[in-house]
């Protein structure tokens, strides 16, 4: 079927249910007034029992204003609530968790910072969601400071926790192990949040390159986000993208089609590993950098093995923690989320670096994960409970 | 049960539901990336298709901060979610309006205005919900001036329909009719909502008292949005409450519990209708006014006959709204609703003035009535169909 016929059908691809049934006065004046009065002044009374009488503990905003949506750029919040809508209804699906879009109709830094901090009563956490660079880096280290409630950005956090699952896997297939030499491509929000996590987990072999070059000390052309790549990173070489290619074991690439070129892949170090993060069109595409001689290739496509999808993480990582109440998703819950989805491949193979997208094992991996690291960094709030996060997660 | 047990073993009253089968990978790519991208440039190039291919022409934002909950004032926005929660699952059980509750940490009127415009991109329609006066009446004002989608202030002019509605029928009930002399105790959005009401439906014989006497050109210390009050009644005296009741033909309060006395309610003109909207507790008692020669009595509790319930207007009003997708709620529309609600009362009768709440058909009336007077104002934008409006309305 034709997607577009398929919204057209659908008009709409969540709704909200009712979890009561009010079929009689006695129900209506339980689930409304009066009774609720009572509900709302023990609220009142104890601010943390909202966690308890309402959806808040697992209700997530996913906050955008449609200035980065896929690929295609800045079309506006309305022509970006169809990725949201089907954003939310993975996160139900695969997480059990109650995500609404809240698409706004301004793209001030400052308003969206303000209008997220103030939406903060209703939700138990909040997903950042292509709002474009660098303004995003901004909103999220400040949303993160004063928010009461775990702030994710999922094209940054979310895509490292899959690029540090599916490498955990590539780099065993491969017989390599973290003193690999790794080149990234692109300096956006994707390329930040792998470097963030490969740092995490003890790699720091890295070299990032921006549209101009290394991202080095000698460059005086670097916006102000893309210091964090000087000051983090051990660059290999001081030349191009082929130059710094050549004998590395490793390219993450979230930058442009066709820019890795099939040399630069032979060029690199034997059992080579490859992703190429672009959709639909890669960097480079998946057949040629495995004729070029790579072992592991990844892709953003699911028409070829390893397709690298945020949807192996986001949901089990907010369903991790909302369980625990976690004040905050933090790097070293994101790196368990890694870990966890690594592990769910039971035989990794040249193939088969990351499981499948549908597999709820993996979904429940993850969320147990993330639930214990955040005890284990005293960021929960809550205890925490092996037997309710499997069962929140929808068979 | 008791509410707050009730809430508790609920844990939130509704959920996020996926209308999407999610269990193979064309759906995933259908619902999702890549597919969605296609549906995202259309709407991109046509903005209008946004009401056609996701949630938006269905999605109601309840939009509150928590400083005028039920009766309990300033609670905050988190005591008061289990009353947005309850309003979002009635919107759903008698309208097929899917509502979310937007509750607000923040009390500054500019900054409400301002996030209420700002997330208009996700829905087709505002609900404004228990904010305070005086702020609420421009709060409204500049939003319904603002924005492209209908604005609506149930606790002003849902009550004020379901009045308009009960007093149709109590009128009929009383042998009275437009020329009827009414009282209006309480000068706040409920009372503010009823007088737009009624005078739109052709009574003006009116009399507005707040707690410090009449609202007349006499008196010198009204706030400004009381001056709508003094514009537009003609005081039958310029005396204090049980003054202006002697001889009028109905009393409508919505003001403190038990200030309307016994004798006054006897002081009345005969057949005398009186509406005690305060609760729980009434300005004066179901039984209490009866006794003292109140022909007909209405409350807003649910163990009286007569009792004034917004439920019966809102869902109704949305649905009706939402199917032409009309640009505005308008009093016509609203008196329009106020009719159906009536005349869904077949044998209206002294205990018998407004049809219980639960009644489907009077939901399916009142959005019949209201879509239709907006394509007869020239506000709805879509084409009206019965039969649409009769299927959205779960059974």
């Amino acid at each position: 079927m034709d997607a577009v016929e398929f919204h057209k059908k659908l008009r709409g691809k969540m709704e909200i249910r009712s979890r009561v049934k009010l079929d009689s006065k006695e129900a209506l004046s339980l689930a409304y007034t009066p009774g609720v009065a009572r509900v709302c002044s023990e609220i009142a009374r104890k601010p943390e029992l909202v966690y308890e009488y309402t959806n808040k503990w697992n209700n997530v905003a996913i906050v955008n204003d449609g200035t980065r949506i896929l690929g295609l750029g800045d079309i506006g919040p309305e022509a970006g609530l169809p990725v949201m809508e089907g954003k939310a209804i993975l996160f139900k699906e695969f997480g059990g968790v109650d995500a609404f879009p809240i698409s706004l109709g301004t793209k001030r830094k400052e308003e969206i910072i303000a209008i997220t901090k103030a939406i903060e009563p209703s939700f138990g956490g909040i997903n950042l969601e292509d709002i474009e660079t660098p303004k995003i880096f901004e909103i999220y280290e400040e949303l993160r400071k004063a928010m009461n409630i775990p702030v994710f950005h999922d094209d940054r956090h979310g895509t490292g926790v899959v690029v540090l699952a599916g490498l955990i896997n590539a780099l065993k297939v491969a017989k390599k192990n973290k003193d690999a030499e790794i080149v990234l491509v692109g300096a956006g929000a994707a390329i930040m949040g792998i470097v963030e996590l490969l740092l995490a987990y003890g790699i720091s072999n890295i070299t990032v390159l921006d549209s101009r070059g290394v991202l080095d000390g000698k460059r005086k052309d670097i916006e102000s986000y893309k210091k964090f790549f000087v000051e983090n990173s051990k660059p290999r070489s001081g030349g191009g993208l082929a130059e710094c290619l050549k004998g590395a074991d490793v390219v993450v690439a979230a930058s442009a089609p066709g820019i890795i070129k099939k040399d630069m892949v032979a060029g690199m170090d034997r059992n080579a590993i490859v992703f190429a993060l672009s959709n639909p069109n890669s960097e480079v595409e998946y057949n040629e950098a495995k004729k070029a001689g790579a072992l592991v290739v990844a892709t953003g496509r699911s028409d070829f093995p390893n397709q690298v999808n945020n949807v192996l993480a986001f949901p089990g990582i907010f369903r991790g923690a909302l369980d625990v109440r976690a004040k905050e998703i933090n790097l070293e819950m994101m790196v368990a989320a890694a870990e966890a989805i690594a592990a769910s491949v039971k035989n990794p193979g040249v193939e088969c670096i990351v499981p499948p997208a549908f597999d709820r094992e993996v979904m429940k991996n993850v969320a147990l994960a993330v639930a214990r690291k955040a005890v284990e960094t005293g960021v929960a709030q809550e205890e925490f409970s092996a037997e309710k996060i499997n069962r929140r997660i929808p068979e």
